[in-house]
């Protein structure tokens, strides 16, 4: 059975958050968990959980009270003595830091004890101790960042979402190949339509990666369905299913649409604070404010698939609650049993 | 007193709303209006307004019914005989209708009979036009799109948003030269703080471009105020007033704004319209979204501004409404009378 190895001490509220979100998701999908980190202050966390249960927030509302019974669960847990800290230097970090919490995490996967892993620390970390302890792909030059985001419609994904600052136009196929095949054995999705994210529509327009990439795309042999130019407006009307772009570009987009989206869920709050009546009429229209947050959620997500290293590694956001950790664990899980990886060395070779 | 060339043949809407917005801004703002363009389609327009006033929208929302008495307002007409269209090659085109609007309302600024140009049409030919026509500004490599984006505090503005795709580090450092200066004497700030659209804080995170634009800005002697590199996500905070990047990753994060915020207001029509009660609820909170609508809408920023050549060309969205274009006149009116071009000629040299 799928185990998920979970970096218990990566992220801005861990051990607390990403220990129960672990524990969470082994009780709602039954699925078996290796949390790696300080033994001892994981404990502290799984004895609180025995005790009071999980206290389940989404968005900053709270949801429910969760009771556990751990004797039902399969949980176990690996020392590591070490942390990555989110300003180090990824590479010289996991170079030094042999016994930090992710890249033991990442060793579980290497070594087969685990199935995938979760990490909510440094990304940098999470993607050099994947590339190192995993490997990539045969035929893939460069691992990627494939992102979810809420359209209209579907979910579309967006690769590469930042874990590589320049890319080349054969960099950037490959990133198509892995997102269409994600697409296909996650999603389900037939034909996955593939877009390329640019600055206008018409095959001449952008810089020369795109320009290139359009080109490559379009004269493709490898069955990829390419519908052409996507501009950042129609990223989210659900008409595409993968829209590929560097890693810098995708990355200022998923961190505009991030800052945009929580601007103006705080204007609404605002608005809905200035007087009596206001207060009322906003208390009124919470539970539509909620059903809305909940589609557009980060946390709904869990997190975003390294593609093209030799095992699952999720990338969760920084300041994941339990309940974006349930869900990247969730996320983890679906990949794994997807053999999205087998699929794409397939279609690669 | 400063005339503005409105180019009444580009955009969405034209002649149509292009012609009523810059009426109402000669009516609202007591600003001189040159109309581009087709004369009787123009005047037919004109007709209507005598008649009938402006039925005044905004974001979809009707908002009330203007009167209005030509009489009292300068408005010239400028027979223009071309048009160019939104697909066509900017630099071709440009040379081959010599008699275009664009061209036509831009050669009103060489000329003298105006001082500023209000453009909907294809932003690569009114950028083309600009340039041919008017020329850049002395020490100016290439002219770069100034847009404005809503914050949680003061607007922020975001340069280069469309007009380079590829750029180097010395025209990054121009249009944060460029890009203070203008929110220093239109928004009248002192010491604009000037940050590097990146993704990630660190001094060596992001893409080569980045970081010696990190550097360039770190070391200037020109007393810029660099505050360091700005995440997507705290674009929208208000605590920097000018950002500066590469116009290809510019004009992703300005349409991938525009398409996330469109998604939202979508969402929430959705909820409320959903079933009776939703209706009911959604009719109380209508006035409290209009507020936060008009805090966000592009419509009242008017259009962005092209910096770096010898005049004032506000380039408009291309869906724009009358009143859209109504602070576009209101947008380059401002701008003619702060002598922006002047002080960035002086701070270059």
């Amino acid at each position: 059975m799928t185990r998920i190895a979970v970096d218990a001490m990566g992220g801005d509220y861990a051990p607390g958050e990403i220990v129960k979100g672990a524990v969470w998701a082994a009780h709602d999908y039954n699925v078996p968990i290796e949390l790696v980190g300080q033994v001892d202050k994981i404990q502290k966390i799984l004895d609180e959980i025995a005790k009071k249960g999980i206290r389940s927030n989404r968005g900053g509302y709270f949801v429910k009270k969760i009771k556990v019974d751990l004797s039902k669960l399969d949980i176990k847990i690996t020392q590591a003595d070490e942390i990555i800290e989110m300003g180090e230097a990824p590479g010289v970090a996991i170079r030094k830091k042999k016994n930090a919490s992710i890249v033991l995490a990442v060793n579980a996967v290497a070594k087969g004890s685990s199935d995938a892993v979760v990490a909510a620390g440094s990304t940098g970390a999470a993607m050099a101790a994947s590339l190192f302890g995993l490997g990539r792909l045969r035929g893939i030059e460069r691992p990627a960042i494939a992102a979810t985001l809420p359209t209209m419609k579907e979910p579309v994904i967006l690769i590469d979402a930042g874990a590589n600052s320049s890319c080349t136009p054969e960099m950037l196929m490959q990133f198509a190949t892995m997102g269409s095949t994600f697409v296909k054995s996650v999603y389900n999705r037939e034909n996955p339509r593939i877009g390329v994210l640019n600055i206008g529509e018409e095959e001449e327009k952008g810089n020369q990666l795109v320009k290139d990439t359009y080109k490559h795309l379009k004269e493709n042999t490898m069955g990829l369905k390419f519908i052409g130019n996507i501009e950042g407006k129609e990223l989210f009307q659900g008409d595409v299913d993968v829209v590929v772009c560097e890693g810098f570009v995708g990355n200022v987009a998923l961190k505009t649409i991030e800052g945009s989206s929580m601007m103006l869920f705080k204007l609404i709050q605002q608005e809905f604070r200035s007087d009596l009546i206001s207060k009322i009429v906003g208390l009124l229209a919470k539970p539509f404010m909620k059903r809305i947050y909940k589609r557009i959620n980060y946390e709904e997500f869990g997190g975003a698939l390294l593609l093209g290293v030799k095992g699952i590694t999720v990338i969760s956001h920084g300041r994941s609650s339990s309940y974006a950790i349930k869900n990247a664990v969730r996320v983890a899980k679906e990949a794994v049993e997807s053999g999205v990886n087998k699929k794409i060395a397939e279609l690669i070779k």
